[in-house]
């Protein structure tokens, strides 16, 4: 376990944890959502982030702040929470940005990482390198060495009380991410940022984030706090969660606003192409968009930006109860629906189906096959990993009908698409008490038919019988050529 | 067109419509929710159900009025509209249910009707037989040809300005259903309940609530209002706007409420079992669970109600939002993944592509493919249905990719799955202008070959090659043997 860090609850790769903040003297429950706050425009006021929206921590940025002359001298006689006039845990951002914007930044690590320190910052940020998706491979890994150096330079400094972030790099590159993750986790740095995925959220390439969290967890190892750095728009966050992160920070709320843009758990809106709201937040619920195009652009702009923060933390919360109650994939199901782009991501996901596996519970609520796409999760890949272990008779029947009135058989098993057969006292545990449609599916079938080919594979010795409710001829293909196979559809049954 | 209803925008079968209901001397705008009140026990005050949530319209139960002597002195005496508070329209209910549930009452069709006049309804219910779901068909037959009678029955007494409903019923026979549609819009009454589906609903038969009100509407054409009869749950309300329904009632946000359950588009959960609110509403964004739990039961009765009919509310407009940007069915499928069931009533949906298709709107906004069943839109059907009529050129290399720097083609036509082929210049047309995901599924490779040998079979004078990225076996099976077919996987593209 990471000191600061406990996992409470967990569902595929996501988790319910405490992040302990020993500065701020507060423990944040994670997933985490942190407003970032523009110490120049506050569009909403720290206090109203915490007692009207529920923001335990938010993030503001370190280098600005030392840029602006009068910002700095009250940020360093004042401190930064009574500055923000916020009583959360605040963690600060060094620079960065602005380096992979403008190509420089006048300050180093350890310079900002004493400075985020002077000015009351409870997490600190080192300069590290946000390499962009897509350089090529020597350039990606030239940087991570420089990223790796601000790691080493910021471990050495005496930060007090103060946690620090320890960023992971490695642009698109899956194995520099995990060699990064590997990397952070081995330094006594607290926090772990996964770096530079605007780029590809910001063009939807949901499936290539999906592939450098996986990466970077992979290094990371399970224990330690994830932050998927500069992500925090509604639409992803349970995908990301899915996948192993635990803070998000959104600029977005009060940017997009500022641009009359309006976030929805499906992707985002203009203003001036809605009629209506689709939404309930204390500002939808008492506003047409027609009246908020009605107010001023400052009154519009607060609005929206109320909106968009009300919006996402609804959906934090969303996921988080869908975590505890161990339904956080069903809940990715229907956000893959939002986007093709986040359809990919979801995709990308189950591409990874072992290593979620790996990090599952193993019993949850009940499974929801709610797409061709349910049949590829880790439960199914799990269930038939689990056939390998029970005992088999000597002849079997496995039938999607109840078992014949009279019969030979030593045993009869049942099969349930997507599921391969099982015992039928298993039928009470997860994921068997799965809930799935009536009109299944060829993804469903075929799935079924490959745990039936595993079973007869790793028991040559028994004498296994099929009956199906005729199943696609897919997913026939996928039984061996030996086995008995019966279709009840024929049978009149 | 009716009378009283007009179309004014539409998606899938869905639309948004004007209701004008002379009575009250208001338009209630469809797609609409109802709240029902109960005139014994206000929940929510009509007012505030009015200037609160937004409700143009809501319905009260005339039988229940009539039979509880000071309510009944007092609606004849004050009219409902002042007995309730209320100023939208009110449309009453005649005693069917109680019918239904306790096998008889004691008040005629014309009795009620006349009865519901009196007391000042807006849109009155004649005493039709709801036939339950699976009754043999003979009974289905018998009991519709009671409704037909009450139907007449109303239709002979002078109501005044006040509209009429004329109930659709025939059991879970689509058949039937039709049968009662064309009876229904061959009176001159007003508004068409879909009626006795509730006991489908609570069992989640979303299938065959598809099945049943497409044959309904089939039987009633497109210009008629069709109210969804006792169906106000937010996560069948896309489903069944997109299936051609304008009216729902909720007695759920009460009901539920009384009960401790908590209503969301994804389904119904128990307060009890909340660690966080999946919502913003007022409500939800004041007050935690636990908060919730600690008020005393009148007063979680109340803010369970409220958000109930909040989250109802906010999925109706985001119904009509995405009606209004035609991404209605974009909006189903995200719902179909809230539960297997949704699924199977998605599923039972696309069974009636053909149905839908004649009433879709040819352009829209952009066609995002979501889900296996993306592929059996309606709109990949009129893309097909369109290669017919194009002309094809003697020698046609329809491609996935790029055209060949050189080539001896007359025409080089892209092809995108889900859709079948097209000259460029179309790829600027709705659905061509589709959003699709990088990782496409066998079901949109199948259904884009379906699209290659229809033009192949439309057109055997051409001499047309295929060139794909890497499609399925079951894909290709789907083309003829003769076509000159070339994987671009192959040649390294």
């Amino acid at each position: 376990m990471r000191e600061h860090f406990e996992i409470r609850d967990h569902d595929v790769a996501g988790r319910i944890g405490e992040l302990e903040v020993p500065r701020a003297d507060v423990t944040v429950e994670t997933p985490a959502l942190l407003p970032v706050v523009n110490p120049n425009v506050l569009t909403i006021e720290p206090s109203r982030l915490q007692s009207e929206f529920g923001a335990e921590i938010l993030i503001t940025n370190s280098y600005i702040i030392r840029s602006t002359d009068d910002v700095r001298e009250r940020a360093l006689d004042e401190g930064l929470h009574e500055m923000l006039d916020f009583d959360g845990a605040i963690m600060t951002d060094s620079g960065s940005f602005q380096l992979a914007e403008y190509g420089e930044i006048d300050v180093t690590t350890s310079e900002i990482i004493e400075f985020q320190h002077a000015i009351g910052s409870d997490i600190g940020t080192p300069v590290d390198i946000p390499t962009p998706p897509d350089v090529d491979y020597e350039q990606a890994e030239r940087e991570l060495e420089t990223t790796q150096q601000a790691l080493a330079d910021a471990e050495a400094i005496d930060t007090g009380e103060m946690l620090v972030n320890a960023p992971v790099q490695g642009s698109t590159y899956p194995d520099l991410r995990e060699r990064a993750g590997e990397q952070a986790a081995a330094t006594d740095l607290d926090v772990f940022p996964v770096g530079a995925v605007v780029p590809m959220l910001n063009s939807y390439r949901y499936a290539d984030m999906v592939d450098v969290v996986m990466g970077a967890k992979r290094g990371l190892g399970a224990d330690c706090p994830v932050h998927l750095f500069g992500a925090g728009h509604p639409m992803m966050m349970a995908l990301a969660v899915a996948a192993g992160c635990d803070l998000f920070d959104s600029a977005a709320y009060a940017l997009m606003a500022r641009d009359g843009r309006y976030l929805t758990v499906a992707g985002t809106e203009h203003l001036e192409e809605l009629d209506y709201f689709p939404c309930s937040c204390p500002v939808c619920a008492e506003y047409t968009p027609a009246e908020v195009r009605a107010e001023d652009s400052d009154e519009q702009e607060r609005l929206l930006a109320e909106h968009n923060l009300h919006v996402t933390f609804e959906e934090l919360r969303r996921v988080k109860q869908a975590l505890r109650s161990g339904s956080l994939l069903e809940l990715v199901e229907r956000r893959a629906r939002g986007h093709p782009a986040m359809l990919d991501g979801y995709r990308a996901l189950l591409d990874h189906a072992d290593q979620l596996e790996a990090q599952d519970a193993v019993s949850k609520g009940t499974f929801f096959y709610t797409s061709h796409e349910s049949a590829r999760r880790p439960e199914v890949q799990r269930h038939h990993d689990r056939l390998d272990r029970l005992p088999v008779p000597d002849s079997l029947l496995v039938t999607e009908s109840k078992p014949p009135s009279e019969h030979d058989y030593d045993a009869v098993w049942r099969v349930t698409p997507p599921f391969g057969p099982y015992p039928r006292a298993l039928g009470e545990t997860y994921p068997l008490t799965a809930e799935v449609p009536d009109r299944t599916d060829v993804a469903a079938e075929t799935a079924a038919a490959a745990g039936v080919a595993r079973l007869v594979a790793e028991h040559p010795e028994s004498d296994v019988t099929l009956a199906h409710d005729d199943w696609a001829d897919a997913a026939l293909a996928e039984l061996p050529a030996t086995l008995d196979v019966e279709n009840l559809a024929d049978l009149g049954e």
